[in-house]
């Protein structure tokens, strides 16, 4: 079959990202399933695709592309004029969902991905987790969503007056840590952070990846 | 004065990104140096332009952006008939550029920032070198730059045919490590890669930024 494929797996972070994107924009696609507990993905037939050894891999006819927010731009910009708008009308609101997007990856990814290791992957993998690694990241990662809190209480959305990439992008590390009890307090307590992720989560789009990353 | 300014100082990795865009765009631009030494990045005026306190921060008339990676892609979208093309020209092309981009941000710069922030950074703070951190990114940083030698292997660029945006982020970053010797023979034992290097410092507004950055 030609048209769109994802390789990768619904309950991956980096997947959902992908995943998201596709279902916002109503567009139709293949899951090729990938066997991480097996190692496939280091294996030639994938490294051919993904040289870093990386889910997901995204192909569009003879296009193949890794990275998912270079993948989810993709598609948000291929796609801009069906379903919801994700990028922007100007250079400059594009400009302010970039900013949010490198935020995600340069802050906000770094400052909470510690915990979700420590918390889910390592465990899932037979590494106990770390609780001073956790509690460490933790005190960093409230300084982060005080910031996003503030940011929140001036604008509905992190770029501005509609949801675009820059929220989405934020979506699956969120949906992991705010499951976590320990870490659920730290969104609670932030007001705007809450009602942000309210109105983002109640998505149709983001309730189907849930329901696809669901055991 | 309205127009173009970067706050910032023109030796950190970041600004210079930035900077690299611009002079490759011909954009006129104004500098305004920020004390890091004294702070001044922590203080009210400044986190009022960017909350979490880090620079590079631009502003076009009334707007502003920080992320030097967003920051780069607003000005490579708004002049992209001007001067040097950096961002593609057609949707499969500036794909291509975000995968290399995102690749940068998500893991050349995460494995080879410990070793700048070792050699570099952290002696010009007080904080002595940790030698077994530096051996052990090396190691990292090594396995990566094989997966570039192999890319610019088959393309003479890392998006594809032409210099781009994804090859320009690389370069402050690149540049620090060259220049010091415990990381410098990694570089020159993959042919790719050092012609690749060779190929985009040679760059007119590459050489304006070093000398910008000289002390
Ligand atoms: N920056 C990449 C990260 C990709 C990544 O780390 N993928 C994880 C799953 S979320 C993976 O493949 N892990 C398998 C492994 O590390 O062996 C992206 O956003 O696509
Ligand atoms: N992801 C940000 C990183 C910004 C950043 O880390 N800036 C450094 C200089 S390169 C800084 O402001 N450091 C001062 C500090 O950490 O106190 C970007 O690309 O602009």
């Amino acid at each position: 079959m030609a048209g769109v494929k994802v390789h990768g797996i619904p309950r991956s972070a980096c997947t959902m990202r992908v995943l998201a994107t596709l279902l916002e924009k109503d567009v139709a696609f293949e899951l090729v399933p990938v066997n991480l507990m097996k190692g496939e993905h280091k294996q030639p037939p994938f490294l051919a695709l993904q040289p870093f050894g990386l889910i997901p891999v995204f192909q569009d006819e003879d296009l193949t592309l890794f990275e998912s927010r270079a993948i989810a731009r993709y598609v948000a910009e291929k796609y801009e004029k069906q379903s919801a708008s994700l990028y922007g009308s100007s250079v400059a609101e594009r400009a302010l969902i970039e900013q949010w997007i490198e935020v995600e990856g340069q802050i906000y990814a770094p400052a909470g991905h510690p915990i979700f290791y420590q918390l889910v992957i390592g465990p899932m993998r037979g590494v106990p987790t770390d609780m001073a690694v956790v509690e460490e990241s933790l005190v960093k990662f409230e300084k982060v969503l005080d910031i996003y809190d503030e940011r929140l209480g001036k604008a509905p959305y992190l770029a501005g007056e509609s949801f675009s990439l820059a929220d989405l992008t934020h979506m699956p590390l969120t949906q992991y840590l705010m499951n976590l009890p320990k870490v659920a307090p730290a969104f609670h307590a932030r007001k705007n952070v809450m009602a942000w992720w309210d109105k983002i989560s109640a998505r149709p789009a983001w309730k189907k990846v849930i329901a696809m990353s669901s055991p």
